[in-house]
């Protein structure tokens, strides 16, 4: 675009002769996308055999440097391009020994719904067509898979991030003891306060920094020794912020802490939210997805006393990314905070019927037709089978921690809980700082060589290495040749300078 | 997900043993990859054929209100669902004569890269890996476009509303005169206000009410004759408010109004901004993009001058939904507005490299790759086929404004100055409340009865039938059609209450 002349290409028929970008040759084209539907499904099928990442080489990133062409490419070429310089780079998260962050691996049938979501290309910001339908759908099914009431209201979001904006936007208006929506967050009569506890994710601080009310006013309260919010803490914060002549008004809780992967006490939660009128909101991102599996239902069943919770379909679901959403117990209270359409938005009949349009709950006017890969890959597979893999994930995560404490060179850092679990090597005449040094070096290496990517964090001031298991392609074989090479890269590394 | 039991399905060998979501049967799947490729071609190609809307029927919605399936279905039975029951209720806009809001209508190399993208799966929140690097491109593309400073920072969003809430949060934290990132909106030592026109589009003043300066902080400043802002009215009103002890901060610029594509004074507004220490954002959502066609350029070219800009791919790009991009000019500006990593994103090497990341540029930590579909489409086109769409439909809008003027029983509304035509069908003898109930049902029928799909606003409190060309797929004969009917369906319409 360094240069766009903005004059018309077309010579087909005089200047002025009209041309859509709609292909000349059709079978081409679709000679083309069958070509790309080989090379992608051919791609995920050699997965394993590769390595799980390489770096993206210095002469694409130069290539990928190149301004805008003004002139026309022909789709051949392209997808020759994007086969030798796109395909082979990606971020590795479709990989069996992917670990890292918390990432899901995708899966075929939502790809497959994202391709027809595309080729449609509706704009789920309201009107009435059936992509609405669908991401109503798809909302019901959250609602009943949270056992949240029917009344409630939900929105697809790109993640947790945005669905945390949506929910502690709608708590801020409703607690706020003003009209803040249009006076500002400084009309309140008194500062409103939040409480989440020290590992809770940091999209609810940029949340509360983006809202106007402060990252600030988001209290970190203390944990117990599984990285649950102590509510003793939480109690007495809330009383001292009181006597202060603040004005507590929400609780974050942690299902599943992207450190640790650890649970809040939910039910704890739910009871003081409601004794002292707080509003609950529950990040969910990953792990609230495990209420699907018997064995986490009971402690992830008061997420239904939430009065808001976001989460990531993208993530434990498996589907592509991205696609999140938000659940909002009181739907009037979520449509008011959202809810403005203008003068060419106007309520009408036929395509401009569909009432309410889900543009009044949330901030975007234009909305992808995300709901279509969710509703392929919950079809596809069923519930059952989606909730075997997280179950399946929870069993590789108790197998590695298991053989992590059988190795006398590594120790694990953190309690496996759920799905993640944190560990070092142990090279005893290193320092604390060229320990923590020495669990960068190892991600890195495992990363480098193409072995396999976890990630790393901190726990207690220390540097861990973390593995968070919310992959379907996972096998234990990879969790144990993963211990084997952090061991063997652990004892060359640190060889040289003990 | 009403009665998820969560227990695997797995039968293969026996009850933990490990299972993916990959298929047993590839080729299967392949097989019905290429189907779903056929079908959405096919779909593509016979659009002029068949009714630009239709309503989703009883049956349908009925159909999509079922519970989440616990057992999975067949992908073979899945595409044909999705070829029955949800392929022909779209929004409409793939259409030749969808002119409804402000709709982009796709296209098939746009689609192809969203399809790879959703296999490929990639993460781009951050991390070290090739989609990081073509989004950077895609962002230096729209620098270039804008003639933005190659220090200037960009991130792709799900569309000009997202955009705005990025730009405005960091001309809020720029301008507030406190830490109001940590200490919330109401530590600025004088409440900010902004100004933009009484058309500016609805997402600016909700984007006020989130960043928790209020709703009521946009001031909207009267219109000329060509409903652009008022020059002169924008700077009594900034002196007034500081004369009030207030903090004007903000002007917010239209280029290309949603009612009738207005552009605003760009050059005053950035003279005024830079003499009164103003931040000028301008709302370029599909009328900046008009910057690649020539006879647009010289009023579009001050959007260079401004410290941000937002703007959509999906609808005069023709990228399909969703994708936009929001440039700010002070890379370090942006950056602090969003800046915030965990413990867990420490920045690293291999994988975990590739400073900065995107997630320090807006409120997501996850992000798709959208990115891909927009370098397809600029790729596959080049700029100067997508400006001679936006020229097309500069044109078209020329043709039907003439048309529409010799036709004694329609009346313009507003003048024709980009792709946008408001008029109405004349009844004189029927009331103005009559005359604009007439509009909304001539609209209606338009599209009830699948001929065309305008919509409507209001223009100087009159209802108008409104037409945004921002379709590659429009040929002047549909425009023809569309006065015609127009005509047939008013008199129809009009006769019994004459």
């Amino acid at each position: 675009m360094a240069d766009p002349s903005g004059e018309s290409t077309d010579r087909s028929d005089g200047p002025n002769a009209e041309r859509s970008l709609d292909p000349d040759d059709w079978e081409g084209v679709r000679r083309i996308f069958h070509e790309a539907v080989d090379l992608a499904i051919d791609h995920l099928r050699g997965q394993r055999d590769g390595p799980v990442w390489r770096a993206t080489p210095d002469a694409v990133k130069r290539q990928l440097a190149a301004p805008a062409p003004t002139a026309a490419q022909s789709l051949d070429a392209l997808v020759a391009e994007f086969r030798r310089d796109i395909l082979p780079y990606g971020t590795g998260n479709v990989h069996p020994r992917f670990f890292g962050w918390v990432h899901g691996a995708g899966n075929l049938a939502g790809a497959l719904g994202e391709m027809l979501a595309a080729v449609m290309n509706c704009n789920v910001g309201g009107r009435d067509h059936v992509a609405v339908y669908v991401e109503r759908q798809v909302v019901d099914w959250c609602k009943a898979m949270f056992a949240f009431p029917a009344t409630s209201s939900g929105l697809l979001t790109s993640g947790t991030s945005m669905g945390t904006v949506i929910a502690l936007a709608v708590a801020r208006n409703e607690k706020a003891g003003a009209d803040v929506q249009r006076n500002g967050a400084g009309a309140a009569p008194r500062p409103i306060t939040a409480y989440a506890s020290r590992e809770v994710h940091g999209a609810n601080e940029k949340a509360f920094d983006l809202l106007g009310l402060g990252a600030a006013a988001l209290r970190r309260v203390a944990v117990d020794a599984h990285f649950r919010i102590r509510i003793d803490e939480l109690a007495r914060q809330i009383a001292a912020d009181r006597a202060q002549g603040l004005a507590p008004a929400i609780v974050i809780a942690s299902a599943g802490t992207v450190n640790t992967g650890a649970i809040d006490d939910l039910e704890a939660l739910a009871s003081l939210c409601r004794a002292e009128g707080l509003w609950l909101h529950v990040d969910a991102a990953f792990g609230g997805l495990a209420v699907l599996v018997p064995e986490f239902r009971a402690r992830l069943a008061a997420i239904a006393q939430a009065d808001s919770v976001a989460f990531d379909f993208h993530k434990w679901l498996q589907v592509p990314y991205d696609a999140g959403c938000v659940l909002v117990r009181d739907e009037a209270a979520h449509r008011r905070s959202f809810s403005a359409r203008g003068e060419y938005l106007a309520e009408g009949t036929a395509l401009a019927g569909g009432d309410p349009w889900f543009c009044e709950y949330g901030p975007e006017l234009s909305r992808g037709f995300r709901a279509l890969k969710v509703w392929f890959t919950v079809k596809a597979y069923g519930m059952d089978r989606l909730a075997a893999v997280i179950a399946q994930n929870c069993r590789q995560a108790r197998h590695l921690g298991a053989a992590i404490a059988a190795v006398p060179e590594l120790e694990l850092m953190a309690p496996v809980d759920l799905n993640i679990v944190c560990f070092r090597f142990c090279a005893p005449d290193l320092s604390a700082a060229a320990q923590d040094r020495l669990a960068t070096e190892i991600v890195a290496t495992l990363q480098t060589a193409g072995i396999a990517a976890p990630s790393t964090t901190r726990i207690a001031g220390r540097t861990a290495i973390r593995v968070c298991l919310t992959n379907h392609r996972t096998r234990t074989e990879d969790l144990d040749l993963l211990v084997r090479e952090t061991v063997r890269i652990g004892h060359a590394l640190a060889a040289p300078r003990s």
